[in-house]
């Protein structure tokens, strides 16, 4: 990321004069019942037919790990990012073995190696139950009831579903409230690794060209899934086109974008500017650091950071990006213009003016979450207990106290449906580093101590007296939680044996608990459902003035964005929609072949037999976001010409505002995954595989 | 720094009973006309004579840029360390020559390079002015009227002994208040560098190693004094020592501590628990890794913001340790029964009983401290508006106002006696990278926004409707004050120029002036003031007690501070007080030379000529810290053994508490300096030269 780039936003605002889709944007996330075909006539006269989509729906592939990838024959394969394998590229690896570092192929099957916690869902069906979970919200309600009601409906459609098809069945909020919808998911459990190139190339340019273009990143890994201990039989995968993405046409890309913020209003985005986006930015800075000092104690040390490192380096970069986003007046003026016009229609409308109220009411929730987003993030969402050993006794402490209440009276996370993907990752075999454990949770120790103060009766609870640093040590070496058989021990004994467990850290989650339910209780109630209420309401008055044909806000569901492969100004010069293998070697020489500007060994090795004029990466105007990594780019017939891996540094904020004049999704070209895998790591096999 | 490393602080807590000081402790930072002369005598069997602490006196040198130094021989040359001359290396730096980096020898004079705004200051007297200074505040007065008089009478007292002497003269606060001495100093400003190793060598082990030890780091470098163009004669000067320090003897060590807060109370503790150290640490985490984003633009970013980085990564590790000690419960409970005890002498003796009001007068001036001290540093301290260029302008502001008033009613740095040295860094020619000031004011006014909140009306008035990027662009590519003769210019127009001018960053000095006035005068008179009444009557009790044979916090003026060449006790392990030149070696080999464990080029060259036995670093029990970095390690004769350059990562909590259990001082021995003077770097005749 260029520091010294000023001016970046300043063009965009006229774009953003209203909530409608003007025809000439690429612009939206669109879910696979509501997709944008008329747009997608008018603009590139091309028919969305239901075979097309409901191929390509089911060819998508969601990872729990967070990110998307696509089916890419019928025995099983699956592409994806290697930033998105990465977790688990880090979790096989050992001090002599280092797949994350130096890449992996398995030339037979026998020879994959198994993911230790990786989840694969595919979507198969999609329904709207927006009617039967607004009924059992009844007139007259608190927003406690409502909330605990609305919970309890979205819970009974789940497991009734679960019960029904065995399928992994999630009810989602879109629209912020606006509707609910039904998502079955097939889940794949059973995932190995198939192959995966070196980091030095996957991620070639590392921190410094992260969010920038142009790039040379072969961005990939392979795995396949399994059933039954056979690679699994599938009937919907992308076929790998022959030539690629071309510049100019039209592709589209189904992944599973995590989260936007566009549907917000004004006060909303304040409460984003004032106070999310910089609390967490100086999370990540100190995170940071963090990661950086105890990876400069060794090469060891650095290996065990490295995979979390750079997921924070990506997060502050996107950070970042929001913050000058939210920091740049025009466009929170056009925020407030739109924001302005719609309100005024609705105020004018004798059928809307009833809704007229949602604003005030999300501005008097903004209060509320003012008040207790930062207390919510450290005790409830874990910020203050930075260790994944915490997050198991958080898990193990909570389930024997949910499992004690009917299904439907459960946290969602510990209903029925939602189970076996928990356990999978409860009970993982991942490693896990007392050192690095001790580090992070000491830190956190740290700040939760700053931030509370040292008089708070809960942190003083929390320390017994002790620093930050002792206490941490006392209680990563204290547990025995390291040890899965243990998770598995104390979750069979249910309420009884957590109640009389020592393990210091189920004592510190037991002792953390009332004080994490309380506060998420009360954000649910204050601020979640007092927006769902109100959002629904602000969708509604979109819907009546708008049509139906809006987008809803990102929710890592299945989504399908599209767009052009194309170019772009920056700066006043034009920067074309296409790297290529040759200039990867350009720009090592650029950089003197410094890290993290060194391509691997084994490019340099076979760089004679590489066609050089291959395209690489390349830019196209699809609307994306975080959780998009690993979607397949595919052209109108369906085919497979790239893979997402990032975005451009304009496309941050495309949390708050989508615009094509900069705003482009970056991927690896097809050609090259393909002229990569056959020349420089000998996988003619794979390749032979893929489309098949 | 090693992250992990748990229970440092444990062991101390029985040391800090008292105020008093024990003769077994070799704790002390002493002034040199209040020697511990019983204490060295009891000790040491050490006998300090007027001459040999006349001498020593003389013979140190303080650095404007922060540091300490010696003089070494009769014709002008001056021992430091390379991190305190490594300002103005990075000054005379060039993309084509970086003489930080590769460093630099002058063969002859005629090579000797000019510092640009280097100022050295030489202690040459101490007068008591104590009772002047109080006598001008009067009974009744309230704390805005004391404020103001006391000024006055420091003003004048320096502005007359200026006058009589022509020498600098400071009045030093003592004792936060216990104490005012009159300093007179004489100033070298045409300062010239004559030698400096590599960067790889001065900084071996760089960050990761930092206050850790063993060590191996050269960190030396030469300048030679001149006056009316010629090398100055120096009177006072170090011998060089034959054998150099030797393990178990008695050194001094004689140099500039910055500051330390050991006096404090348990409610200004507090402060700095709660909020000033945390503060500060979420800045420097945040110039960390801004700056870090910037050098890896390129390598001439890199060696732009290199000077810097090292700085604010030091102080991060400052910071973080002063946070473990501050949250180790052992330590302020210590502190919390010293002070009980004092409190209770204080009240149960009659004569003392009217001082007993303190205590409660200073949590009071916390409590404004608390709710002041971010505006302050913001706006005062300048923090919100991080750039050269910004400081520039807010000089030039400021003395066209102050200029207009009588001498000693102005800000005491515009003064007549501090304004040679102010104009010397005002009208620098130090090099300023429009690029590098953007980068820093842009993220400075980011960060100010989201503090202040972005309807504050001064940041309104600030940004000027734009982006704190796009603003910081415009004053920076607005302002001509890159230029010293655009400076002086406007300095001698006076107020009518700085009136009359349009520069944008001179137009944004004037329009944060009186908020930024306003938030010093009111921490100057409700937190300053108060404490300095209220530690003068503290330190009138601890002298009734306990004798006047008490050392002052630092003050970053000349300490004498004693100790024994000694190793220490770490997890169970002896490390032993001295390394070797072989053990440098050895510990580029255990880190595979990576960087920053590279040797340079010419240690390789010439390791076959080398005594590998010869002394390297060594560690002392000398009570540091920052700002003695530079200052000369003597022995019993006064002879020069060794360069004072870093602490253990036990000695981070000294601000707070000293105990020579663990804490140590680093040092560079004298032999190791000589060694590689005369066999690496071939500068046989500067050898000759020193102590001539």
């Amino acid at each position: 990321m260029k520091l010294n780039r000023v001016g970046h936003f300043l063009l965009i605002s006229f774009i953003l004069c209203s909530f409608s889709l003007s025809i000439y944007s690429d612009e939206g996330m669109w879910v696979y019942n509501n997709l944008p075909k008329k747009i997608l006539k008018e603009k590139y006269q091309f028919d969305v037919t239901d075979a097309w989509s409901d191929h390509l729906m089911k060819s998508s592939v969601r990872f729990n790990s967070g990110g998307s990838g696509s089916f890419i024959s019928s025995t099983g394969l699956v592409l994806t990012n290697h930033h998105v394998g990465s977790g688990m590229l880090q979790k096989i690896s050992t001090p002599e073995h280092d797949y994350y570092k130096d890449g992996f192929y398995a030339r037979t099957q026998a020879d994959e190696r198994p993911a230790m916690d990786l989840e694969l869902n595919q979507l198969v069906s999609i329904e709207d139950v927006t009617e039967r979970v607004n009924t059992a919200v009844k007139p007259g309600m608190t927003a406690e009831q409502a909330n605990t009601a609305r919970k309890k409906a979205m819970g009974q459609i789940e497991t009734e579903s679960f019960e029904k098809t065995g399928l992994r069945s999630d009810v989602i909020t879109l629209y912020n409230g606006g509707q609910y919808q039904l998502y079955r998911f097939k889940r794949y459990t059973d995932v190995r690794l198939v192959f995966a190139p070196e980091f030095g190339i996957a991620f070639f340019g590392g921190d410094p060209d992260n969010f920038e273009y142009p790039r040379y990143d072969l961005d990939m890994c392979i795995f396949r899934v399994y059933e039954d201990g056979k690679p699994a039989k599938i009937e919907h995968y992308l076929k790998w086109s022959e030539k690629g993405a071309i510049d100019g046409e039209l592709i589209f890309v189904s992944g599973h974008p995590g989260s936007t913020s566009r549907m917000l209003t004004v006060a909303a985005f304040e409460f984003l500017r004032d106070l999310r986006i910089p609390y967490h930015l100086s999370y990540l800075l100190r995170q940071e650091v963090l990661l950086q000092q105890y990876s400069s104690l060794g090469e060891e040390q650095a290996r065990r950071a490295k995979n979390l490192l750079f997921s924070i380096q990506n997060s502050r970069k996107v950070y970042d990006g929001r913050m000058k986003g939210l920091q740049e007046p025009s466009l929170m003026q056009a925020k407030q213009k739109t924001e302005y016009q719609l309100r005024a229609m609705v105020e004018k409308d004798p059928n809307l003016k009833e809704l007229a109220g949602a604003w005030q009411k999300i501005a008097e929730a903004q209060v509320t979450a003012r008040k207790n987003y930062i207390k919510r993030t450290l005790l409830e969402a874990g910020q203050g207990f930075n260790s994944v050993l915490f997050s198991i006794a958080r898990t193990l402490v909570r389930m024997a106290d949910e499992d004690l209440k009917p299904n439907d009276e459960r946290l969602p996370e510990y209903r029925a449906p939602a189970r076996p993907s928990l356990e999978l990752q409860l009970y993982s075999d991942a490693p896990i580093y007392e050192d690095f454990e001790e580090v992070k949770l000491s830190d956190s120790l740290s700040r939760l101590v700053s931030i509370f103060g040292e008089n708070h009766s809960l942190v003083r609870a929390v320390l017994q007296g002790q620093s930050p640093q002792a206490r941490a040590a006392a209680l990563i070496k204290g547990s025995t939680l390291k040890n899965p058989d243990v998770r598995r021990l104390l979750a069979s004994g249910g309420k009884k044996a957590i109640d009389s467990s020592y393990d210091p850290l189920i004592m510190l989650a037991k002792l953390v608990d009332p004080a994490a339910r309380k506060i998420r209780k009360t954000y649910e109630e204050k601020v979640t459902e007092v927006e769902r209420q109100s959002y629904a309401q602000i969708a509604k008055a979109l819907f009546a003035i708008h049509g139906t044909n809006q987008y809803p806000d990102a929710t890592f569901t299945l989504r399908l964005s599209f767009g052009q492969v194309k170019g772009y100004t920056e700066d006043g010069k034009h920067v074309p929609s296409m790297t290529t293998i040759g200039g990867a070697f350009e720009h090592e020489l650029k950089h003197s072949a410094k890290e993290p500007w060194k391509l691997p060994e084994s490019w340099h090795l076979k760089k004679k037999d590489l066609d050089l004029s291959t395209p690489f990466d390349f830019v196209s105007t699809a609307d994306i976001i975080g959780g998009n990594s690993g979607s397949p780019v595919v052209n109108r017939d369906g085919e497979l010409v790239g893979l997402i891996f990032d975005g451009n540094i304009q496309s941050l904020i495309s949390d708050y505002f989508y615009t094509d004049e900069q705003n482009r999704a970056i991927s690896v070209h097809s050609s090259t995954m393909r002229e990569a895998m056959q020349k420089i790591y000998g996988a003619e096999a794979l390749v032979t595989e893929i489309g098949k």
